[in-house]
């Protein structure tokens, strides 16, 4: 199958063999036999990291994310300190929109704020396609990455459309996310033509990423758990696909992950993913019945669970590696069912890398 | 069976026959035939309305919940401006808590702010029963508006026991729950006791309701969606059931209701809910499936739609009464799949009322 036809069918291409192709995260990804479960978790850059914290001083989140020193060493800290089994690229999903142009800015304590909110035809005119060239920076830092991290693979990623639209509807973070659904609702072409459009930079963004080195990508669709399952498979599903189908001919796992995203778990799975992530809502065995067969899942401790003593950590971590059983012989990659928050120990999560290496041995 | 043998049991005793008895809302709840769809929305009391706004202006919103007169006047506007087919008492899910002598207020745009958290055995203390003469202006008002609505039946409501835990181990609203979890996960014992003492004064407070004349009880637990099913069976259904069981005896319905509780809804039904509250995401012909017979149902509009344009709310209203269909019979009450938001037009609301009315006719 030659790659443009594996990009157009959405079938995924061979996996590209590169240092880290053997690796346990990348194998689980394929659902091939693993030494162990590989782990590692949604937002380990950053937040909970002393280290972190320390080299980001003075230093505005957008400006740090276009640092490729900065980045090489934002994303190393957490694969220093806890062993896991893949880094993170660091990074923000507003980046491919600020690279085209976008006047946004990530305001601490609020989140992404967009000066001018995307709200009419005319708007659109602001999203063009994302260019390699509008993100060199992004080039560099994955490839001093790959260059260090030798046999760990690297996860790129990119906030998935339904999310970035509305971070550009509403104009920041939103609970009710009420005027980026009224114009889902009531102006169905205007939100169809948005949301291609956004596929279309989310697209050139992962691919920049993979052109760069990445062995793997993450789509991130925080807030898609918000719809009802009829409404994803008519306004978001065919965005998402999109994207998933553009980076299919790569050959290399796409992970899909949002929050809250029970009923979309069979949706997200046939939008292209090869990694199905889960929250921690829904256990492992009953998420495998929804997603299928074919695809690998990726989850699901409850965060809240490292606020707990040790023993606590461990129960519940063995309840998700035994409920992880019934996605067969493998094909399960251990994470949190959320990112890490900024109060969650350290040495919790070193910790629990550890347990989940010695309680999944093969 | 004796009033004391179906509290005991949990099972519900024959209805009280009431001004209301033969409401379409309260056959509905029963799933007796009904001449149309009732319909109510949460949170209709209050928010949206510019005649709340105007009567609540530089009145504190506890000391609203204590004025009877005002109490009786927010509760009846909406039925008066919307016609729906029950009203909801106008309180707060603290009241009980400052009752029994915690110090919370409700602090405009944060939301419930508890002095003291509880966080120890010894800080439980402060956790005692709610007795009637705790709560005289809660009395005196449901019987202003119980003289007042005539055949229209007023639905009382309480917090349950693990949204209310949450408040009291954070300090006030949570994004993650986090301390809250850990005590649960960390400290069964103490979390144990915690939630049951606040089932007594749940339960408590959901008498003092029904003893003044309300038709049915709606038990809020607006954070429980965020624990896995095996986390809610163990650590928190316990609690929901003995309030559930405490009201049993009085013949009212009992409504359930969290939001993103798709895998919990047969739990909190089999807690002793006659109706299961469903938000938007999850349909209510599969809502029914995990429900199982024997219960009623309530929804489940995505908030986000009314402010659609009319023709798409009628749209989507149809589908919830197409999708409700699976029910059977009867036993749909229809409702948003969360509250009333601030920005909402009244006048939707009034027309969707309407809408639903016209189309349900049996």
């Amino acid at each position: 199958m030659s790659e443009t036809t594996a990009a157009q069918t959405g079938q995924q291409a061979p996996a590209r063999r590169g240092a880290a192709y053997d690796s346990a995260f990348l194998r689980a990804c394929r659902r091939e036999p693993v030494p162990h479960t590989p782990v590692w978790f949604m937002r380990q850059a950053g937040r909970s990291l002393p280290e972190y914290l320390k080299i980001r001083e003075g230093i505005p989140m957008l400006e740090s994310c276009m640092r490729p020193e900065l980045v090489k060493e934002i994303t190393l800290q957490p694969v220093r300190r806890h062993k896991v089994d893949a880094a993170i690229f660091f990074s923000d999903i507003v980046v491919p929109l600020k690279a085209v142009g976008i006047d946004v800015d990530i305001k601490p304590g609020i989140g992404p704020v967009i000066a001018d909110p995307i709200r009419t035809r005319e708007d659109l005119q602001r999203l063009r396609p994302l260019e390699p060239d509008d993100v060199p920076y992004i080039t560099e830092a994955i490839g001093l990455l790959v260059a260090e991290l030798g046999s760990t693979p690297l996860i790129g990623f990119a906030g998935a459309p339904y999310t970035l639209a509305s971070y550009l509807v509403e104009g920041g973070p939103s609970k009710n996310h009420e005027r980026t659904k009224a114009m889902m609702y009531g102006e169905p072409e205007l939100w169809a033509e948005l949301v291609d459009r956004l596929a279309d930079i989310t697209a050139g963004f992962l691919k920049v990423q993979i052109e760069a080195g990445v062995s793997a990508v993450q789509l991130f669709d925080s807030w898609v758990g918000s719809l009802a399952p009829d409404d994803y498979r008519r306004s978001v599903m065919p965005a998402s696909t999109k994207v998933f189908d553009a980076v299919a001919s790569y050959g290399v796992p796409r992970i899909h992950f949002g929050v809250g995203t029970g009923e979309l778990l069979g949706l997200m799975g046939q939008a292209g993913a090869d990694v199905v992530g889960v929250d921690w809502r829904v256990p492992l065995h009953e998420a495998a019945r929804r997603v299928g067969p074919g695809k690998a899942l990726q989850g699901n401790l409850d965060p809240a669970v490292l606020f707990a003593p040790t023993s606590v950590i461990e129960t519940k971590a063995r309840e998700v590696l035994h409920s992880a059983c019934a996605i067969g012989e493998s094909g399960h990659i251990f994470n949190l069912g959320h990112g890490v928050t900024p109060g969650m120990d350290p040495d919790a999560l070193s910790r629990l890398v550890a347990f989940v290496h010695e309680n999944s041995q093969r």
